[in-house]
């Protein structure tokens, strides 16, 4: 039988046991998903995060940690908060936007659905 | 002159140099900033995450890996990740019910402004 070294194993060259902590969450055939998170946390720091967590909970905090990883790459200043703040932004437009509709709407109904409010276009619509 | 070492050279129980590139974003009054980040990435993956920024974008590298690395002490499975995810959800509910509302206009004005649409109860707003 062929021994298969995980991504992590082969990365630094060394033997992958049978009980490695990387085995199931950084396959031989993705090694940019090893290469993501060992740049930015180093493997051992890695290691430590699955550890202590019950192994139930590690294939989820592999992917945050990748997903974390590959956003710092990307953007090396801001990381994954970028996403965050872009999404802080959009939700901020959008609760705006919701307001001044629903402002609309009572307006509307204050006239008596009889005429509308001249503080906003039919074409926003 | 008192040398003051900063947050990471006290520590790493060093001296700390003129030149230190932790000592402009770990100051030795808040020791628990440095100690998150050591925790999740390890203090020389943080050094040569600043040292490959201009010095101008330094402090918002620090800032969201502190963040960051905050994040995932808290909630080790999902770590910033999950205010991403939860904000994921906050936009897309707010982004439906932005929809509903300009569908309950778009309703009031086909009505010629005379009739409500049932779908929509008065009290929803």
């Amino acid at each position: 039988m062929v021994n298969v070294r995980c991504a992590t194993c082969k990365y630094l060259r060394r033997r992958c046991p049978s009980d490695c902590i990387f085995s199931p969450y950084f396959p031989s055939n993705n090694p940019q998903r090893f290469e993501s998170v060992h740049r930015i946390y180093g493997a051992s720091n890695v290691a430590k995060m699955l550890e202590q967590l019950p192994s139930s909970l590690r294939p989820q905090a592999a992917e945050t940690l990748c997903y974390e990883a590959e956003s710092r790459i990307q953007d090396p200043v801001y990381g994954c908060a970028a996403i965050i703040f872009q999404l802080q932004q959009q939700l901020h437009n959008t609760e705006c936007e919701l307001a001044k509709t629903r402002a609309e709407i009572a307006i509307i109904r204050s006239n008596g659905h009889g005429q509308e409010s001249d503080i906003y276009s039919a074409d926003e619509y």
